[in-house]
């Protein structure tokens, strides 16, 4: 197992965190709560996988990523009082969890022999899709159509990478660079309160 | 054609109803009403067909799912008043069509090589995802995340198949068995007016 | 590149147009506006490719799509005043997009071995569904559900297309009846302000 793939499942854990908790607000039961979990940590890569035709979609196959979920809903609901105190924490392992997932669904991309500029839309989409759709099922216009820097940090992630890999540096560097542009980016905006123009 | 095959189409007759059905509260014109009811009654299997990669999805290659849709959409539009008046007996061909649904989307995940675990989860999807997408596309918070015992019969019933499958029991039986069950728990649930507890 | 194709293009621009003019009465940010144009001009397209096995999809082969959709926000965002008074122009421009992306759906389908009867499912789906999913992003019930014949007029188009194909008249004439079709049954419609009965 690799640094990524741990830095991945982590991402999906707190991501499903925030799809249960979104879930909670509504007042969901115990299935709605792991549905809209499921479709927030992994609706992102699913969506990517069947637009590639990588499929069995990647969590058919990794069943890790089912387990994961389960615990993250499991523990939210059990602890809520205590997930709630600890949302400045959940904000950085989100904002790791957008780095590499970014980065995964890039490389992915890239795999199938999809064009570098293609490949930055499914490092976003892999990112933030899965958000996109919990919003969406839960009647709520998509928070990040409106308001915050968020998307941006993925394709500009996704850019580093490219342009990185263009210059022939070596692909450690630019996974990282990738990663850790997204998270600079967000960790900023949210700092400065930076937002993208409305139009 | 064997019996799976008639209440697969029976189910996806009375899945249609019910998505007739919500675009007639929401004032729906006929294309309205044929597209949520063909949303509702085979939403779940293309979803599952795309994750799968099992393409062209089955009601593209089976033209008769279009054709019991169609006619359930004309049959109520038609008959809606007696269509109102029969409530009861829809609830327990929807109760059916839930079980059927149910052992397909189970069966044709594991004839993929997909791992049991997962198979739990495509048969519930199968079952389930269609009317969660029918309420989104009517613009209401997906009725059952929040009000009955609904995927949860499907998950019991999936379980019971594998269970009954791992200890050597018949097909014949396990498939039975799974779709009894999901009817079993939606039924009691109901009477009971049993839910599961919110988040 | 064939007429076809440029009129493709177009259509895809006005398209990305009309989501982000649904973008921006939502006050969605630059990257809402990009995401929610996308979806509208290619995301019937998409889900085509998607159930008929055809990946990756077509845009993520062709980048001049991205770069259209990318073109016409840039454009609807700089002269928003301008576009606004161009209503009736896209308006004309739109209808046009309805018929050639009608025709592309169909004509994909039928070349993947699809049955007539399910091309005109995918030919209409094709031109309709990045409406319905901009109108549920934007948290709205779709439009096309209530308000006008826009659907009916593909569904006719493929019928012409497929009526004409099977009796032997020749596949220019053929493309060009399906194209028309729509357009004229679309300005019809909207100029006797024609809809569908409501159910």
């Amino acid at each position: 197992m690799t640094l990524i793939n741990i830095l991945d499942l982590i991402g999906t854990f707190v991501f499903a965190i925030s799809g249960t908790l979104a879930a909670s607000e509504k007042r969901f039961d115990i299935f709605g709560a792991l549905f809209v979990a499921s479709v927030t940590a992994v609706g992102g890569g699913t969506t990517r996988d069947m637009m590639l035709g990588a499929t069995p979609v990647f969590w058919m196959i990794d069943t890790n990523y089912l387990l994961i979920i389960s615990l993250a809903v499991s523990f939210t609901v059990l602890f809520k009082e205590k997930v709630a105190q600890l949302r400045k924490t959940l904000f950085l392992f989100d904002t790791m969890g957008l780095g590499v997932f970014t980065f995964i669904g890039l490389e992915k991309a890239l795999l199938h022999d999809i064009s570098p500029a293609i490949g930055v839309i499914m490092g976003t989409f892999t990112a933030v899709l899965g958000g996109i759709i919990r919003d969406t099922l839960c009647n709520e216009v998509p928070l990040i159509f409106r308001d915050e820097i968020y998307a941006t940090a993925c394709i500009v992630g996704c850019l580093v990478f490219i342009g990185f890999s263009f210059l022939g540096v070596s692909a450690l560097i630019c996974t990282w660079s990738c990663i850790g542009t997204v998270i600079g980016i967000r960790l900023i905006a949210i700092k400065y309160k930076i937002g993208l123009p409305k139009i």
